[in-house]
């Protein structure tokens, strides 16, 4: 663990319930995270330096951290870089496309092996450390159908061996929930509700090509999927 | 990840599946090791330098890495003792006892939070990368009762949700299987077996305290535990 900024040094208040909020620094984490804080958890953020080529995300992940009150951010470094095979973390171009249609059918190169299961394990960690039952994750089944470990199966098997892994779910005292409030929702749908929550779009990082020295490039699958949330919900990326 | 030494630079043969095992160093995850080399699998070793203080057990895993023969041995680097919460990681003495009816009812302060989660999490992203459908993991669930993550319900929970994970679970390809072929041996049972199978127990480490320079202090629940098993067996502990 490195990064331990203690954003807000007022402990919250005996009504808020802990949560962990996993943040990468995108759009969707950051809308994850609004949404915690709107329901009124104390939130303690979550981000992973694993081995990504863009790590220009984890800056983006500190900044909204900060914005939105987040009790804590940790920033977990763990090595999944030295597993190998994905566009993210090894020495594989990151493909460039011009529209949806052209975006690959069925699992892209850019899926990191295991990568939520690592992160939501880190997570419950976190959480039974805190005494937290609840645990925030921005996965969306819809435009990232691609993805296995987004999926609603995935993320209520997950919850199930939770429950079986820890003290509090031996003991009976907590049932851990794993929330997934983007889960359904387009990408415009996404954009609406930040707009909403008032996430600072500028403050946010997507893009996965490490080249262009924290721009984003606006032709990998993550730059394009968030230009058409924009354009579909009417709202400007400023 | 840091430490990579490939002792085998043989490449498995066209028949020897490729396996992932987690290995601590000590008696259990060596002796599991030494059954999936011994049923033909081509391992690949996976330790973690997770904060324990007891790091001794790093270089206990080395050696029977190099003693059985695995294509590789990864030592992955993740900071569980920014969480806190147990003796092993935390500033917590490792407590002491005497005997088997002094030891701690319900879940010891030695226990790690999520820790096999997030040990299993690792194995599967190194599974995936491999194409393996094999992990072993040497959990114990009658010694270690106390550990939620070492119950038959947890692996098997964990199993479906690493099936609904990966890439080869959506495609249909193949079918992940955690192996725990130590699940519902008694200690003794186990120092048998690893007898059997040639273990080298003088280079195994057992011991969770880390104040003696590596040697166990015989007081833990570890040192406890074997000591009963070899007991038991009628082995002599060299």
């Amino acid at each position: 663990m490195a990064a331990d900024r203690r954003h807000n040094p007022v402990p919250p208040t005996s009504t808020s319930k802990n949560a962990v909020c996993l943040l990468s620094g995108g759009l969707d984490s950051s809308t994850c995270l609004a949404l915690a804080r709107r329901d009124g958890y104390a939130c303690h953020a979550l981000s992973f330096d694993y081995g990504q080529r863009h790590k220009f995300e984890l800056e983006a992940a500190a900044r909204i951290a900060a914005h939105f009150g987040a009790e804590r951010h940790l920033v977990a470094r763990i090595g999944l870089d030295a597993f190998g095979g994905s566009a993210l973390t090894a020495d594989i171009a990151v493909p460039k496309v011009r529209s949806a249609g052209e975006m690959s059918r069925g699992i892209p190169i850019t899926y990191v092996p295991a990568r939520n299961t690592i992160f939501l394990s880190f997570a419950l960690a976190w959480a039974e450390v805190l005494g937290s039952a609840d645990v925030f994750i921005g996965v969306n089944a819809l435009d990232y159908s691609g993805y296995p470990d987004c999926r609603p199966e995935f993320i209520r098997a997950f919850e199930t061996m939770a429950n079986l892994a820890t003290k509090a779910g031996v003991e009976g005292r907590t049932r851990l929930r794993i929330h997934t409030p983007l889960l359904a929702l387009t990408k415009a749908e996404i954009v609406k509700l930040a707009h909403e929550l008032g996430v600072p779009f500028g403050l946010t990082h997507s893009c996965y090509d490490p080249g262009v020295g924290g721009r984003p490039c606006g032709e990998c699958d993550a730059c394009l999927l968030r230009r058409k949330g924009f354009e579909e919900a009417g709202i400007e990326d400023r």
